[in-house]
């Protein structure tokens, strides 16, 4: 392996012309995507993103799931979010989602034993609840 | 939490009811298809999924990320593939993608230091190589 003069952070995947790997302007990695801390427009987090859930037949990501609360597990709730409603602010190193307080309590969510989204239905009432088109 | 009478095994996250919480029949999560082995059509190893390159905007899964090769990383090269190419065999409890080693040497692929895919040219010239329409 040729000898890097500028070596990256130990914390960002760089490539050799310090170049991020894992993110360009127009792509992302899924395991850079996991993880990412959430605020809502008052600043306030909300949570972190746990995983995407994505469509097998066509890659579409079709939710990203976003944990809050609980330890070690216990007690945390995942709330399904729509790809569409994420917009990464680079400044807060995390997504920014239009949702306050109130609106989350209200959202649909599930315990770490459940899995509704097994349901059809359970991503239309997702969708439904943002306002946001059916992604299929 | 309400006790469980029948507790799933240690390394398959499951729901209440033995379902795993991580799929459906139609939906996957990105942190399980990350890590999961790569075979041919002959049943051979090639590889296992790194991550997902995921279109920012559209949600949409760009490419699977296959690792081969290398010791902790170094010398490892990542194939992109098409998502479309990867069809999961449960009796091998992997993806099964029609590809000798012969064309995969011949792949797109690159090192651990690089980021080719930010150019949407290289994306253009992984889909032409394997025969699949651009995903966009």
């Amino acid at each position: 392996m040729q000898q890097k003069t500028n070596p990256p952070a130990a914390d960002i995947p760089m490539g050799a012309e310090g170049v991020p790997v894992d993110e360009t302007e127009r792509l992302i990695a899924s395991d850079k995507v996991e993880g990412t801390p959430v605020y809502n427009l008052q600043g306030e987090s909300i949570g972190s993103i746990y995983n995407l859930m994505i469509d097998k037949r066509s890659g579409q990501v079709c939710y990203a799931v976003m944990s809050f609360g609980g330890f070690l597990g216990i007690g945390e709730r995942y709330h399904p979010l729509p790809w569409k409603m994420l917009r990464y602010e680079p400044r807060q190193g995390g997504y920014v989602v239009d949702l306050t307080r109130e609106q989350l309590e209200g959202a649909p969510s599930y315990g770490r034993d459940e899995a509704p989204w097994g349901d059809p239905e359970y991503g239309r009432s997702v969708y439904g609840y943002y306002r946001i088109p059916f992604y299929i």
